[in-house]
């Protein structure tokens, strides 16, 4: 006798809750069991939340960040114009600059990084736009914060050669050892670029 | 100056997700970047299929398991009549026991478990319905699947006093080392159940 399994609208709600990053069949069918069965649950404050989300977030026209009007919080503060932009790949690389508290210029999410095996080219990322607003805006600096991986170097370099004629500086953030690493957990690339990196010490 | 943060609704979302079993403030963001970013997410589809489930699945009115209509899988199966009841606290330990392929009879959902201190007493779980069932259906044994904790046992000698007239042999699920644990690992309530449980071997 096949056991029986939970009926169909629970398993399709574990199947939709699986596809969220990070959750595991174990786990979607733990979450599918505490909304359907806990008085905590409030099932519809998670719908309402999702739909009001999906309806009124929506990108920065400027720099591509989350925002609910036209424009993002950060490019609303006027404190903010006229120093450095960050480039970034996507919206979602804002806020872990942000929240170092190092950083109090703009932002520009690219949306991707040059990908030619899946054909994303330059065309395909807000290159022009941040070239338009580097003329607008004149930032004292354009800041790479992009990947440490091929494509992000290709990005990288490909970036640093578009914006060369606009005569802003253009720096890209460091690569090394991460944060509280040892040598013996890094990889052989990243002690490369660490030697690579180095920086002099006062003495 | 302050770091920037997300907008309001999609920091509410993250909120909501959070709340979810085992999803913590990092995997409630990451979750939350994905429904609003990936073009795979389909926010829709997981709405759907929670209002769907929210909608459609009820206690099977029977044994307490999930069901679309009055009755669930299990109870709906006759091959399944007459045989033991497994007794268990809530709907969410069926299918644990089910999936184990080692019992074809029915299920019973107590909807919880004796617990004083949270003024739950037998008048709030489904005993009532247990005694008119078992009358009902003359089981050939009552298994009890409780929690292997003070509440656990407790509701197991509660039920085994109110069962005994029934005449239907009553028996309790084993405690004792679990399946690939090591003597070393157990702790010292596990080892004199695990004692007091030992089953003597053909020699």
């Amino acid at each position: 006798m096949k056991p029986v399994d939970y009926p169909e609208p629970f398993q399709q709600l574990a199947r939709q809750l699986r596809r969220l990053p990070g959750v595991g069949p174990r786990s979607a069918e733990r979450i599918a069991l505490w909304l359907a069965t806990s008085p905590d649950a409030h099932p519809e404050a998670l719908v309402a939340a999702l739909e009001t989300a999906a309806r009124e977030v929506r990108p920065c026209e400027h720099c591509g960040f989350f925002a609910t009007g036209p424009e993002c919080a950060i490019c609303a503060e006027p404190s903010r114009a006229g120093r450095e932009i960050c480039v970034v790949e996507t919206a979602n690389d804002v806020l872990p600059i942000e929240r170092t508290g190092f950083f109090s210029g703009r932002y520009h999410a690219l949306g991707g990084r040059l990908a030619p095996l899946e054909n994303i080219g330059p065309e395909d990322l807000r290159i022009d736009a941040l070239v338009k607003r580097i003329a607008d805006e004149r930032p004292t600096e354009i800041i790479l914060a992009l990947s440490a991986d091929v494509e992000g170097e290709a990005t990288a370099s490909y970036l640093a050669d578009v914006l060369r004629p606009t005569g802003v500086p253009v720096s890209r953030i460091a690569q090394g050892l991460p944060a509280g690493g040892g040598l013996e957990h890094a990889d052989q690339l990243t002690l490369q670029r660490a030697l690579a990196g180095r920086i002099s010490l006062k003495v």
